[in-house]
């Protein structure tokens, strides 16, 4: 047996839960997966990405500079172009320089932002408040960096505020404030909920965080991660975090093109405060220099013709009709006692189940349901290893993203039936 | 001021001496600039890109493939291609169980690996051996993470074994060898020597590591950057340190297909030992859980129609001619004190001047060659800060990638003035 002599990172990243899911996904062919968080395959942009490459390949001197190098910051236009789109989508009220375009970095998909976001601000045995549940892959960062995680329960409408109040004042008496960096909030159709954050809400959140940071001795950020804001049903989304008043030097806003476009050109971004900025481009430097020039090309393209809008459009449409099926399924075949929000965007429908449920991977339930060929995401696998709360067993997560419509119905239907198995 | 709580990582990261040098060019127009690492513009494969491009996204179900989340590792077909073509490069001498697929990892350019393979095996205050000079970007990467470095002189045919055990030597004496992680070793026309590691010398490095590993109490690795591996001007090239005996579980290969195809499109891969491979995969979920793939379908594309070996000959032809081009105009207008080593392969002229000639930024020479628009880069910047020796500082780095065959005359002239200008 060989000693490797593993960093201490290398030995706290465990295997993190979405890699067995995936690999069970893999082994049975068969499989109807309301588990992956993929995109819906029939929407993917074929037609665009084939006529943008078209475009950019076409004359020699645009494809020479899509196919070199480009700065660790990204595209200059697409920068702007950005910056210009998050405002527009913010509202004209929201102050213009929160939404300068030398604020905003282009990342490797906005996973690689959270990543540096994490690095730059978090040594070991600093504290991050999450949402209980929250995004669960955010979850293996925090483990991989040391990091302890303070759960914040959920509203319909958001954070519970005075949930997160006494969280807070717990941390002072604690004198562990100095310790808390930032609060994580997946603020749109919520990864795993569903949930929405209300404007009101986020204007509260950094109410309350401001308040507690004379005893912090520094700052405590605001990272919103806006992954699902584009994937909204119908109408026009709330304002983010940067609009709200105080969000100066204070909201960390991450978005992606990635999951909207396409899951295979990964393409997201960040917009920092200026000085955060600074260390998270050095930092990005040594990761990869720069963010692929040919992919930022593609949803340059897209975003500056206005296709990325249309695009948008389609999926909406086709998100909410699966997400009606999937809510009409879930009706007809869960017993009367399970509970959900219904979504208004995203990919995810999060179920409730009674009291006396358990979910998780050793449940009879989910392996009845895995021996029936339907795949969930356990509940408990989204709360965060924070020792001063017991996670419910009793939830899980429903994507109705990448399974296709009879699909959705079918195993809604199966799941129904395991139910009715265990209750009984 | 706001006291931001950056992390010590952040606090540690210092600006890249990359970032000034691109921002100086950016500043200057006019510049010749010997000193990027950029690839030739006019040998990009713009055709070739379009042409698979256009057969990625002609079928519908592939190009649903190519736009969708792939897997963490990597797509599995290109990695297999990588693996094979590594040990045809490698030859049929070498164990083909180091070429095994399943230890391969697709990552956004060769840097990222470098980045992962840092994080998974160092912790603040632990030593990594360089090469005297070496990458200077990776440099950024061991400072970010508090790493100490301790260089080791090279010859013509690379590393100076002597002067490697006697850095061994000294870390056994002073208890440090457990601190030791491993050897980075840039094995192929050196950035930014452009020197190579004879096979000979490969295999005494591993030899040497391996025995001072009972004194470390664990694996010494050796992770071998091939970035330039693909650039070489004529003939086979040399096997990796993959084919000497010793390299099981020992041997970090890091490759790329970036520099030699596209450094728009960013892939690069490693290979890896097995229980290092599990980690970096877990790591690099945590990153960006997998490079995107539809860059990897077009490497795919170019490695399995073999027009990436084809689009190397064109690559070497212009190189060689470069480089020829680069030493000729050096032979003319340099002081005859001057010396380098005659390239084989890659992007890089070294020069040693005389003894008492000085190249860093403020030297005379640095700042009268930006004057007359020309950059190189101070050759003192691609030596780690080892508190154990004085680096040289009368060297300098040129690049014969990017600028155009004019530029490399006149700039090379240029310098060859300031030389003569400065040593009157």
């Amino acid at each position: 047996m060989i000693k490797h002599p593993f960093s201490q990172l290398a030995r706290r990243t465990a295997d993190p839960p979405i890699s067995w899911l995936m690999k069970m996904a893999l082994e049975r062919p068969g499989l109807i997966s309301l588990a992956a968080g993929f995109t819906d395959d029939l929407t993917l942009p074929v037609t665009e990405s084939r006529e943008f490459l078209q475009e950019i390949l076409a004359s020699p001197s645009v494809a020479r500079a899509a196919l070199q190098y480009g700065t660790t910051a990204g595209d200059q236009h697409l920068r702007e172009v950005s910056a210009a789109r998050l405002h527009q989508q913010d509202g004209p009220g929201a102050p213009s320089e929160q939404y300068q375009p030398e604020r905003l970095l282009i990342t490797h998909g906005s996973q690689q932002l959270l990543y540096l976001v994490t690095e730059c601000l978090c040594d070991p045995g600093d504290i991050v408040l999450v949402e209980d549940p929250t995004y669960f892959v955010y979850l293996g960062i925090l483990q991989s960096h040391g990091l302890e995680a303070r759960g914040v329960r959920m509203e319909e409408d958001g954070l519970d505020l005075s949930h997160l109040e006494q969280v807070l004042e717990r941390l002072r008496e604690k004198d562990q404030l100095r310790r808390l960096k930032f609060l994580y909030l997946v603020s749109y159709f919520q990864n795993p909920t569903g949930i929405t954050t209300s404007l009101e809400k986020k204007k509260s959140i950094l109410d309350l965080l401001r308040q507690f940071e004379k005893a912090a001795g520094h700052p405590i950020y605001l990272l919103e991660d806006a992954a699902y804001r584009d994937l909204q049903f119908s109408g026009r989304s709330q304002p983010s975090c940067l609009a709200a008043p105080g969000a100066e030097q204070r909201v960390i806003y991450a978005g992606t093109y990635s999951k909207p476009f396409a899951t295979g050109i990964r393409v997201g971004y960040g917009l920092l405060p200026e000085s955060l900025l600074q260390v998270a481009l050095r930092v990005k430097a040594n990761h990869d220099f720069g963010t692929s020039n040919l992919l930022q090309q593609i949803l340059l393209k897209a975003l500056s013709s206005h296709r990325y809008e249309d695009h948008l459009e389609v999926l909406r449409k086709r998100y909410r009709k699966k997400a009606g099926m999937m809510l009409e399924a879930i009706e007809a075949h869960f017993p009367a006692e399970a509970k959900w929000v219904t979504p208004e965007g995203g990919l995810y429908v999060w179920v409730r189940l009674s009291r006396q449920a358990r979910t998780g991977v050793k449940s009879p339930l989910f392996q009845w349901a895995l021996e029936n060929n339907v795949l969930y995401v356990p509940g408990e696998l989204c709360y965060a290893p924070d020792p001063t709360r017991r996670p419910p067993r009793n939830e899980m997560r429903l994507s109705f993203g990448s399974a296709h419509d009879p699909d959705i119905r079918e195993g809604i239907k199966r799941l129904g039936q395991a139910l009715r198995k265990i209750t009984l």
